[in-house]
Order: structure tokens, then sequence, then C-alpha cells
């Protein structure tokens, strides 16, 4: 094993992340462990300079370390650690810092207990696993075969992690981070974000503008649009006092808050869902859904929240017209006359769905998300969505667009944000 | 505007993709520009050699550029054109190709009349959208006011996009694909991938390995594994007779298939819900669904796939014990003996769901989605799934692991192999 030096001086830890894998180039892939990763490097305080997506080639996995370890002392890679022909990276690693692999018999130990554990025998393919560079600190896998790897030369450090994510964030969580933590001295970062939802971009970048101009140097803004929402992210980054950042960022978030009163509704990593989850927690009440054109993705939504069975009692998705009268007491008059996509149907949906469910609030969506389904009158992307509580139902209507999957997702936001002003409002 | 000569000579073309935001680097967004944009430029040829993201910085972005431009003779950034002052793509693009920004009023004119039919009123932020470096071709954005721009130098190319997924998207598809196509003679690539499940990847690399040892030089294979199933994935590249490849990788392809009989359900990007929805519309039969830990989110794969409302009739989801009974008809006195994650209250689920909604089949869902709810008899993880056709009922228990999110995901996955299965054996 190699012996690894390293001082507790405050350094500022600079990190690149190298995901390797042809899936990712030709885009089958869409490359999530990046994103997990710089947000866990970041909660350290290492900045991520860089992330780089190579093929599973040798020379270009050379040539990304190479590269990586001019700009920074710390190297993730994720991938190519597999027991098939494909995966490379540890042959290419063992090659780079000038090693051999060897068959490391405790580890073929674990992983056959492993496997055994799961009813398979091992084959050849699995014992490669164990075989592992002789100069790297091995980072041991509790949740799968692929070991992480950690080497040093000449004052850099070079982690190799599976590609898997699971077990990607396994090494990570339960080896990689105590280490980083233990060897590095770290500054400190620290993001704050707002959610706002309502005001345009560039409307909100001339209200605010003046704050900016006045923001102190260690703090910086960034703007971070998506479909429905804008997010503004304040990071601070110091290597002195981390109690006075915080309350220095604080009060700048405070003065945002008040410039963007309106449009403000959550933090960080909140989610919409989880809002709205935490709002009927707080006042102890309850909620259920009729779903048509969204097809369960709002209920899917509010599922996700641990938890949520304290508050969210279940729902109808009701596609066709027959499931609106039967399972939530539409009349077949109102469909005929009106059609499934209009106000009296959203109405009457939303009615329906809260009596039978005896919640607190109902939430009711039918709309013509697409591809086909339009009419001149109702083009796709028209969406009713209503909202009862025991005082009365309220309704809107949308006109999104021509993509189903974004019609699906827009229509949910839209729902839920009428949702949530409903239940800041009903007393 | 600069003058760009194009020679048609069959070239190579290799290309690299540039993300430019601090956003990624933070981890506060999952990139899936790159994907896009790489199974795009894939599907005309173009070769993906690396994918780079770097932050919202002057040095960072020239120093990526200049790295790219050295391996890639097309390099397309995505992100930084926004209105806000931490866009500075277009301000450090100009620099680099050493012009200068200009108004134009064309622009400025098709920002202005599409602000005006979202009811907003042009304003100094969107006008700067206007100001476009002299010495690039733009490629007129319909969706949005950032421009895309198109760079050349030394035989070099580098084309910038907006970040905003559907706005980079709209350029791409609209103008980018096809002056790419009209400009450079470009090689074919192909690839064609086999969905298998049930079968762990060192298993299938022994069984197919003589196969594998024996693949035409112009055809890689790669083994995509995640959660539930596993891609192999065949990629075939020529400069030559595409044809011929393609008959080539077909002729693999079969091979294959033929050793992965038991364990093939797909093909390329078909998704489960796809395959589940096939089958059902070829056959003509419906299905509905009712769900509790899944909480509504098998609902919404089945009902993201166009058309589903063929098949699709709806479903309930019975978070709670009374809506399990009241919906669909569980017995109150089988949810008190045996709990409501049980084989009988699943199976009940099912046949319950499938007389209410006059299906030919239903699936249903019952379990404990975690991260609280467990016992020592049924911990977190613990799944009973039901699918009910004219004939019985058809249940199994699974156990999964502690992960709200992913118990919800296996479960799904789950759920729609075994109704898959039941359909497919259905006479």
């Amino acid at each position: 094993l190699a012996i690894i030096l390293f001082t507790k001086t405050r350094i500022q830890l600079k990190a690149e992340i190298i995901t390797i894998g042809d899936e990712i180039l030709i885009g089958q892939v869409v490359d999530t462990n990046s994103a997990w990763l710089a947000t866990e490097l970041n909660k350290l305080g290492v900045e991520v300079v860089q992330i780089t997506s190579v093929s599973d080639n040798r020379n270009a996995i050379i040539e990304g370390i190479d590269r990586a370890i001019e700009r920074a002392g710390l190297v993730i890679t994720t991938g190519g650690l597999g027991p098939t022909s494909d995966d490379i990276t540890k042959t290419t690693l063992a090659e780079y810092f000038d090693t051999q692999l060897i068959l490391n018999q405790q580890v073929a130990g674990t992983i056959s207990t492993m496997l055994a554990l799961r009813g398979v025998v091992m084959n050849e393919r699995n014992l490669k696993q164990a075989e592992l560079p002789e100069a790297c600190e091995i980072l041991p896998n509790s949740a799968g075969t692929a070991q992480g790897m950690w080497f040093s030369k000449n004052g850099s450090h070079l982690v190799s992690l599976p590609g898997v994510p699971f077990e990607m964030k396994t090494i990570f969580s339960d080896e990689l981070k105590p280490r980083i933590l233990d060897r590095f001295h770290l500054p400190f970062i620290r993001h704050i974000t707002l959610l706002t939802h309502g005001g345009a971009e560039s409307e909100i970048a001339i209200q605010i503008r003046e704050w900016e101009e006045d923001l102190p140097k260690t703090i910086r803004l960034a703007y971070l649009p998506s479909p429905g929402l804008l997010r503004l992210r304040l990071s601070g980054r110091t290597e002195g006092n981390v109690q006075e950042l915080e309350q220095l960022m604080e009060k700048e978030k405070q003065k945002l808050e008040t410039l963007l009163r309106d449009y403000v509704f959550g933090y960080n990593d909140d989610k919409l869902e989880e809002i709205v989850g935490r709002l009927l927690a707080e006042k102890g009440q309850t909620l259920s859904l009729a779903e048509s054109c969204t097809g369960g993705y709002i209920a899917s939504l509010i599922a996700s929240v641990p938890g949520c069975s304290a508050y969210f009692n279940g729902g109808v998705i009701a596609y066709s017209n027959e499931s609106k009268s039967r399972e939530l007491d539409v009349s077949p008059y109102t469909l005929m006359i009106n059609g499934s996509v209009s106000q009296p149907v959203a109405e009457q949906m939303a009615h329906g769905c809260r009596m039978r469910f005896q919640t607190d609030f109902a939430l009711a969506v039918t709309g013509i998300a697409g591809p086909s389904g339009g009419t001149e009158e109702k083009p796709v992307g028209t969406t009713w969505i209503a909202v009862a509580d025991k005082h009365m139902t309220y309704s809107k209507s949308f006109r999104f667009g021509d993509n189903r999957g974004r019609n699906i997702q827009k229509s949910a936001m839209a729902a839920l944000f009428m949702l949530r002003k409903t239940i800041m409002n009903c007393q």
C-alpha cells in the first residue's frame, strides 16, 4: 500500500470529476453521478472546478486525468469498474500509477460472501473484481463487487469509484467522505437558494439590481430558471470565520426575500410537493386527488414525500368518462354537454373526490395532454384545474404547449401552486 | 458576418460539448442537455469525444474551448446566455473570436414581438439579448430570447446554444441540425440496444463470451446495468457502406438475442411502460391500477405513453385502509386480520379494481416504502404485488431496500414485469 502523508494546513482544495463510459458520450445515460458528487463535495468545502466525461478508452482516460491533475488536487473518477471487457478503468489506472493488479484475498472473500447471500455462486468474472492495484488504498464497497480505490502521486490524489449510482454513493458516504474530512483542512462554502414563482427572470433582475450591485464580494448571486420557477442562489465562501459568513448571507437573503416577497415560495432543495405536504401536516389537514390527463403524476409527487400518509388519503385516476362518473360522481349530463375538459367537469371532479375521500382539500385536473385529442376550440395543452375546500371550489384554465410530457409536468406544477395558495388562504 | 467555407469531403467529425454554468459544478442542476445533444449528434454520425462542464468564469470557458478545439472540429456550448449579470458566455465568445457585440435590430424586433405575444413589455435586459457578436452566424431561437451563434476560425467551428433545455432543443432541431448535415459529409454510426431482465451482468457475460470474442472489429459491445435491468449495446461505425454495416449488426443482434432468449424484453429506447402499452393495444385489452405504496407512480408511467387512453381506464390510489375498502372493495376483516401489506389485500385490491373499472387486467401494489412504518415481521421494503386477469389473480412478495424512492421505482418495475408476463401468457 502507498504511504499517504497529509498536512493539516488550511488549503483550498479544488476537485474535478471524470465520468468514464461510452454510454454517456452517446447520450444513452444521463450523468446524475456528477451532480450528486458535486453537491456532496461542495458541502465539505471542496470546490469542483470541472466535470469531464470521457469514453472507455485508455488514451482518453489518461489525457483526462493528466489535465485534471494540473488543475485540481483531488480527482474523482466514476465508472468503468464493472466485471466486463469494456470496463478498462482499473487496468488504465494501474498503468497510470505504475503498479500491478494483484488478487486481494480479503476482498475476494467479501465478494464471495456477498454473492452467497444473494444466492449467487462466485464465477471468474466476479473474482476479477478482487484483482486490485497494489499501490492504492482500497475503499470497500458494501453495496456491490467493484471496490473504490485511492491513488496518490506527487501530492495529487485520485479516487476511482464505480459508476452504479447506489454503489458510488455508498462508498462516498461510508469511506471517502470521512477520509477527505480527516486528510484535508477545508474552507467553508455555503449556499442559500430562494425559490420563486410568478416573476420573469428579466423583471426580477431589474427589481433586485440595486441590491445585487451592493452585494459583498464574498457572496455571488446566480439565476437558475427552470419551467414554472426561477431559483436565485447566493453562494458564499470563506477561509476565515464561517459564522460571520453565515450571518452575512442570512442578512442578504432577508433583504432579497423582502424585495421578492410576492414570489418566494421555498428555499434550497425544497420541492413544491414537500412544501404543500408541510402546510397540510402543520394544519392537520388532508388531501385527495382526482387526475385525468396527469394520470397519477401529481399523486406520485405527493406520495414521494416521506410521511405523506399523515395527510394524503389517496385519489382516483379517471382516464375514461365512465370512471369520472362512477368514481367521482361527475354528472354524465355535464360530461355530455361540456366535454370532459371543461370547467364544470373539473369542479365536479374536485368536489366529488373531496366528498368520496372525506378530505379537507381535493385537487382535480382534466386536460388534453396530447399529442392527439385536440380540437380547434380546445387545442392540445388545454387544461382545467380545480381545487375544492370546505367552503367552495375554485377553478382555472391553462393553455400549455403541444408536448405531452411537458404538459403533464406544467399541469402538475400549476395545480400544486393553486393548491398551496388555497391551503394558505383557507381559514 | 463571417464567410464560412465548407468542403464536401467525407470527414470524421469529432465534436465536444461544453456546458457552462456554476449550477452544474455545485450539483444544483443535473446536466440533461449533454445527453440529449450527444444522442442527436450520434444519430447524425458525429462522434462526441468529450463532454466538459465549466463554471461561469471567463478563464475556465476560454481554457475549455482551447482544449476542446484541439480535439474536435465542432464544439457546442450550452448555457450562460441569459439576460442576467452571471451570464458571461456571449461576451467571452466575442472576446475569444476577436469581435464586438452590436445591437441586431432584426433580432430586437423579433424579441419584442415574442414578448408582446406573452403580454410582456420589452425592458433593457431583454434588449441586451439582441446585442450579438458581429462575426458570427445567428441561429434564431423561436422559443425564447437567447439566440444561437455559430463561430468559425481556422477550420474549427463553435456553436453556442442557450442552457434552457427546451430552447436549446428548438435551436438544435430547427437551425443547427440542417446546417451540420449540409456543411459536413459524415460517416455512419449505428447503435442497437437489447434490454434484458432477470440475468446478472457477470452471468450474462459468461454466457455470451464466445460470441463476444468473435465480434467483427467494426462492432463494439457495451454492458449498461441499471436497477432491475441490463442493457447490451452494439455500436457500429463505417465510412463506407452503411447497408452492409446495418446488415452485419442485425445479424449479430439476432445471434445475441438467441443466446439471451429468456432475458430480452425490448430494444433501444423502449420503456417497460411502452412495451406493456403496446402489448395491450395489440391485443385490444384494457388495464386499471390499484396503488398503495407506489402512490400513482405506476399510473404516471402508463399515462406518460401517448395514446394510452386506448387501453388505460384509470385506477385508484388507495393510501388509507378506508379507501382500500371503499374504492376497491377490500374486506375490512381481511385488512384487520392480515394488515394492509399482505397477500390477500393485494389480491383483493387487484380483483376489486378489475371489477370496478371493468378492465381485462388490473395491477395492484401494497407495500411499506419507508422510511418509517416497518416492523420486525414486515420490514421497510416489504411489498406485495398482484395481477388480476379474467381467469385468476396472481401475487408475489418482494423485499426491496430501505430507500423510499428506490422502493417505489423497484416496485413499479417489478409490477410492470409481472403484468407483461401475465398479458403475454393470457389466452
